[in-house]
């Protein structure tokens, strides 16, 4: 905030108010005074916790018992629409000053509403505060993280020593094992719509599990993860229902290979565009840069997609305790896909995957029975 | 659009996308030009559905193959950020004229985006086109409510049969089972976060189910709801855990009342904050008014919370069509509470529930049981 020149900052997305106050209510907004006015020792405070002293929530009457078991010590404010209502009270009337808000999650509308509010506050477009904060973990969160990530390895694991990768079950019925088995394992829910994509559909990146019917010799990919106090993992894996074709170990290989040099290249101070480029460069030496449609991977924590994008357009560096996934891909339509993904720390010497299931080629028979 | 004054309008929130185009991907917008230049009869076309004439979907590389399988013969323009792109590209060029955009979707960044994509267009605020359309079902959406509802009910009913509802699960136990139970029913999933709320969490409106044991004597209130095809159920019941005390029997007297008010009220041509007040008033003759602390209900379709609202705010009329619920509520800090909702469909004769289980107070024995 003192960097930006702040007198005040508001917090609108609900992610960021959970973060900093640890309120999970679907309806809060967090105003936060400049540091000038707190009694709290800068040099000793947590950075990433809102201070009592400085730091007002507002939510609407649903939460106001949820606001106190889980903020407590913060003011809170009973309102039905949280921003307006915060600049409109103030820490004593309406709000002057430079106010920071959040110009990537406040809609035009809602920022007229926060302008009629406070007429006499300068608003500043402040996108991202939080975000930044948010992307680099501390070990409470990641090992929240790794506990979502053990969940899903062992729910994949269950699935396999099962049989229940085979052919004839159904790319919905393998998403609802998954996520149960997750559950078994300490999940609270999947941490995203999971993905089941069998045959042709692997080479929909994005592909919602239908009731088609697995078939012996297709591709099967399941990116899944497991959410765990808040915490979001997020894992693909792809298996064979057959021996491999040609083909088919030809990507495979590919990805594999460019999965492995995306993680080699994640290092605090490398630009995540060069670790998506280290994975992408293996993809188009091999002949299907085409075939790579989407980004390297992404932040993950609180949310699913988070801070930094691990992409070609990427502008952030990377930095100790950032949570990142790696998951290049290739698909071809109409006959299929590969995609291999894991969730990482960027750790000083390299990066420490928190997903640990098996990355070589698995190969499975028709009673889901390995193999390879 | 002709009623806005508009050339073009930019739907940007991918639940109108899907709406419009049956397009479910999770990057997408839609650029609809106005029907002067298409060759479609505006009489006989379906206004609910994207013209392909003058209609242009963008999405990104990880959904073409998705785009062209759900949105068949509309053109598909693919790029990482839909509207700016879409803007830039118009039918030939830069787009000009009236563009309308979702001011209530849209943030700050993404509006100087989509202005400097297209700086000779004027863009025009234009909120809740697309939601006004969707605020009435016709009778597909209302099948898929239906079926949805139905879903939700057979897995309440099922909880019932097996004594489930008994002390000693827990509340995170029971959502589970409840979200387990709707997938046997034909959900694809929960249609929002299960709340199970028991003993004193039931006075927490949107609490989350934990791993407290129920204990016999409790209220136990359960909000739930299934996904089929896209459309959303909700539905909330009240049960009792052992016989009621008099404060139990006469708060749930109440909210049974108020519910019976709201459903009452439901009529086409009445105004939507009419139906809030029938059922709040009846709340309040009891002396709770403190007590009920949210609005009677939402509009319910695509999207969980949708228009129209149903509050003290509200400022729709409810039309033909319209699904919405009827939810009041009576909450007492520490104590517990209890929250009766329905699923209605508005008819020329009254309101149809669409969830259909017992609204009768059940109270169940220490194993489940029904004593009542």
């Amino acid at each position: 905030m003192a960097d930006a020149g702040l007198d005040a900052l508001l917090v609108t997305d609900r992610v960021n108010v959970r973060y900093l106050t640890g309120f999970t209510g679907s309806n809060a907004a967090l105003l936060l005074l400049s540091g000038a006015a707190s009694t709290e020792d800068p040099d000793t405070a947590d950075p990433d916790t809102a201070d009592p002293d400085t730091a007002t929530l507002a939510t609407d009457g649903r939460y106001t018992v949820q606001a106190a078991a889980e903020a407590p010590g913060l003011a809170v404010l009973v309102a039905r629409v949280c921003g307006p209502a915060l600049l409109a009270a103030g820490p004593s009337g309406p709000m002057i000053g430079r106010v920071g808000f959040d110009s990537a999650q406040v809609t035009v509308d809602a920022h007229e509403a926060l302008a009629g509010a406070a007429p006499d506050a300068d608003l500043v477009r402040a996108a991202g505060l939080v975000e930044r904060l948010r992307a680099v973990k501390d070990a409470g969160e990641i090992d929240a993280l790794r506990l979502a990530c053990a969940a899903a390895d062992a729910a994949l694991a269950g699935a396999l020593a099962d049989g229940v990768l085979a052919p004839g079950r159904t790319e919905r019925d393998l998403a609802r094992e998954l996520e149960s088995r997750m559950r078994d394992h300490g999940a609270e829910g999947p941490s995203f719509e999971t993905i089941v994509a069998s045959g042709a559909n692997a080479a929909i990146p994005h592909h919602r599990p239908t009731d088609a019917p697995l078939a012996a010799g297709d591709f099967l990919t399941m990116d899944f993860g497991a959410l765990v106090d808040g915490y979001r993992s997020d894992m693909t894996r792809t298996v064979l229902l057959g021996p491999a074709a040609d083909w088919q170990r030809e990507i495979y290989d590919v990805v594999d290979a460019a999965a492995a040099a995306g993680r080699a290249a994640l290092r605090p101070g490398v630009a995540a565009r060069d670790v998506d480029a280290a994975a992408r460069d293996v993809v188009a030496a091999a002949g299907y840069a085409e075939a790579f449609v989407h980004g390297l991977g992404h932040g993950v924590g609180l949310v699913i997609h988070e801070a930094p994008a691990v992409a070609t357009t990427a502008t952030a560096t990377l930095e100790e305790g950032m949570t990142v996934t790696v998951e290049p891909g290739i698909y071809l339509p109409g006959r299929g896909g590969v995609r291999i993904e894991d969730t990482l720390v960027v750790r000083d010497d390299g990066a420490e995957p928190l997903t640990t299931s098996q990355r070589d080629l698995l190969v499975l028979d028709g009673h889901g029975r390995r193999l390879t």
